[in-house]
């Protein structure tokens, strides 16, 4: 096991896991069970984009020379503030004698596990990319772990589309596996009209939930319900705790943070029923403030940090997405404004 | 509930609740539904006084300026670093005509939520406290609202036992729920030799669970094996992720997180058998580290953020340590200590 994780790429602090080290080696020469894959395009998660973004004031190029600066001295797409990542696309180029992970050379692939671990040279300078997106063309080459999570693309959907539909498909399987875990729940996703959001109301109604989408503003509404996903749609500010748990109504049996903003936590709490589960899928989801919230609320709610790993996600995602037609326009509707 | 759940105490920023308020109004004066306490004792949430003891090289003068500084300028223990507080033990002072706590003036309680979401005046400049521990004695005044926790104290512990104990009660009952959702699980406790982890084993053990406690050194150890709760004792530096999966052996079904600093995330979720939880106790847990770190490692877990409120908590705590002497001498000792 221990070479398969990928400790020996860790160059600083060492001894820990890919994900928590500083610094990777991102030297493209692979080991035994690892494999090399030619990158074609970054994703990078929303909460990361956000925080340069509003870093650079929207400045493209500022943006731009960040990213590379990380990627140049992490060895990865670790971004140090908020500690998220994203995922890529690309094409396999060498596949170790001892890769468990069942691709081949020429294989184009979407990698399932965060930006964070992966080690990453970018060797274009990514002249290609403007900075105004969370989409980065890219060229270079990423190393995938022997224990990692990889999906070959879809040929009936576009290489974005897979890719964004990826980085969020932990959400509709752990939705779907928490409904099941309640008879006739209510579930109230907020950020419905984003791309884990949408894909999670779906999912949750999809296995017999009523459902209740909260969204930001009058337009996300609109593209809400004419989705069909939604039972119900409300506005409110994810951050504001009584403008939330006034818009869900009567309490939901489980809330799904979808908002990639800090300061949801109190609002999804105050939402939930006694019994219920608060499901964080939000990287800007605070450990102290959802813990501690809910001890000041007296709210007996059982809270999830939403793992992005379950069995079977990416498959599931996909093909919630060939069921559900309204929520593949979404997400190409959102790919095509980005 | 708009009032019950102290929104009116909340000076900036206006519309959060108090946990997530960066200043609260802090006067003693109550509302029809608050109660104010005399406050005699705080206790500070571990990972609190670990990082103002670190960063004043263990100052008790700086140390205590500083809680000083943050209480008069927040108005309540709220650690900005660590985002986490403790609790106080007081004197019930006023009650409010709609108070619906079901304390009355001269009870002597303790609060059972944070530090961080209750006014506090200190009018003493906390002149008794060296600054070398994290029990605080201390005059100044404390406000509950409507919606709270508060435990009046048993006549069979000593204050600061109580306190000591109400201040971890929810990882016990957390434990006790969840082992009681597997069928003859191994539960392993990173901590098992501290506050709440001693009360988890105990909890896990006492619902029927074979315990594996994972410590830091041969002391904590033979002071573990001597208490009895847990079935096998393990060292491992909690960050070292490869050391504190061979340190558990097989993975245990339920992994619960007690060690108070950064860093213990992947080892736990490596050292938990797929389809198993893992329950985070610890305000030092990383919500990314763990999301990512799950991800990244392909591993089918249960994350919980743990609720420090399970209906029944604080009673089931004391329970625990009555039913169990060698955790009560464990916490003695540790107090003894401190």
């Amino acid at each position: 096991m221990t070479s398969s994780v990928g400790l020996e790429r860790v160059l600083e602090p060492v001894g820990v896991l890919p994900q928590a080290a500083w610094r990777l080696d991102a030297d493209p020469s692979i080991r035994e069970d690892e494999v090399r894959v030619r990158v074609e395009r970054l994703n990078l998660d929303a909460a990361s984009y956000r925080q340069l973004s509003e870093k650079h004031s929207g400045d493209g190029d500022a943006i731009r020379a960040e990213v590379l600066e990380i990627v140049g001295t992490r060895g990865k797409m670790h971004n140090p503030v908020t500690g998220s990542g994203g995922m890529l696309i690309g094409v396999v180029d060498e596949v170790g004698p001892r890769s468990p992970l069942g691709v081949k050379v020429g294989d184009r692939v979407a990698t399932l596990v965060s930006l964070t671990l992966t080690p990453l040279r970018i060797t274009d300078g990514l002249s290609s990319w403007d900075g105004r997106s969370e989409q980065v063309p890219a060229s270079g080459s990423a190393i995938l772990f022997g224990r990692s999570i990889v999906g070959v693309l879809p040929d009936d959907l576009a290489p974005s589309l897979a890719l964004a539909v990826y980085d969020v498909c932990g959400a509709p399987a752990l939705t779907d596996r928490i409904v099941r875990q309640y008879d006739q729940p209510t579930v109230a996703v907020l950020g419905g009209a984003g791309k884990s959001g949408s894909l999670a109301l779906a999912a949750a109604r999809m296995a017999g939930a009523r459902t209740v989408g909260i969204v930001r503003d009058e337009g996300e509404a609109a593209s809400l319900r004419a989705a069909g996903i939604a039972d119900a749609v409300a506005i409110a500010d994810a951050r504001n705790p009584v403008e939330v748990a006034a818009a869900v109504g009567e309490p939901a049996t489980i809330t799904v943070v979808c908002v990639d903003v800090p300061g949801c936590e109190h609002g999804a709490i105050l939402a939930t029923a006694p019994g219920g589960t608060v499901v964080f899928f939000s990287m800007a989801t605070s450990f102290p403030a959802a813990a501690l919230g809910a001890e000041g609320l007296a709210a007996d709610v059982t809270m999830l940090i939403g793992n992005g790993y379950v069995p079977g996600h990416a498959d599931f995602a996909v093909d919630l997405l060939r069921r559900v037609p309204a929520v593949r326009s979404l997400f190409e509707a959102r790919l095509a404004r980005d």
